[in-house]
């Protein structure tokens, strides 16, 4: 059986690209701030707590910069800066809800197992 | 709108424990390898190139502790030692299989987008 096809590999290297990316620490949290519809600057930084204004910023630049995150200027006095999910973001946060579901249904038993493992050691 | 729910905060967090998990750099290799059917040690050091001994065995463990791989030892002689998925970690194989197919169908529109971005700069 041919078992180190190229296709593994480079499922493997486009996999962890995005999971790296999608594992960092504010990126899910943004993205799922902006599942409901476009926020200002300062209502994501209020969903999202703990996050530096700092962090946010590129946080929003690198997801703008991946297609991921649309930064809408409204022309009104003062200007309304406003960040919403692109259809690509939208797909990506479709896969994040999924996956969580996965990890929110599995999370005790893996808990069960961890304890187990542990408990009885090894045969 | 209620935009700050519990739910979106839990599930944040377990989402973020799964994908640390899933994307060390390591798990996702292994589980691929384990995909097709069950291995011995020196099967999956092979498929995985660049895993080094102590690492292959450490990670071996952890998904064993978490009940994603099952280590059956073979009453031959030698011994003879597999490693297998589990239904639980067939399961996280499935799921890295649907988010690996999404990120090799983004991959090139993510790219033409931060090309696009860091050539036009921003408005």
């Amino acid at each position: 059986m041919n078992v180190s096809t190229p296709d593994a590999r480079s499922e493997c290297s486009s996999v962890r690209e995005i999971l790296s990316r999608v594992g960092e620490k504010w990126t899910i949290q943004v993205v799922v701030a902006l599942r409901l519809g476009p926020r200002r600057f300062n209502e994501i930084a209020r969903q999202v707590s703990g996050i530096s204004q700092q962090m946010l910023t590129r946080t929003l630049k690198t997801l703008e910069r991946d297609g991921m995150v649309e930064r809408t200027v409204h022309t009104s006095t003062p200007p309304r800066v406003e960040y919403s999910l692109t259809p690509l973001g939208q797909s990506l946060a479709e896969n994040v809800r999924r996956l969580a579901e996965w990890a929110a249904t599995q999370r005790e038993i893996i808990e069960g197992n961890r304890l187990q493992y542990d408990t009885r050691g090894r045969p």
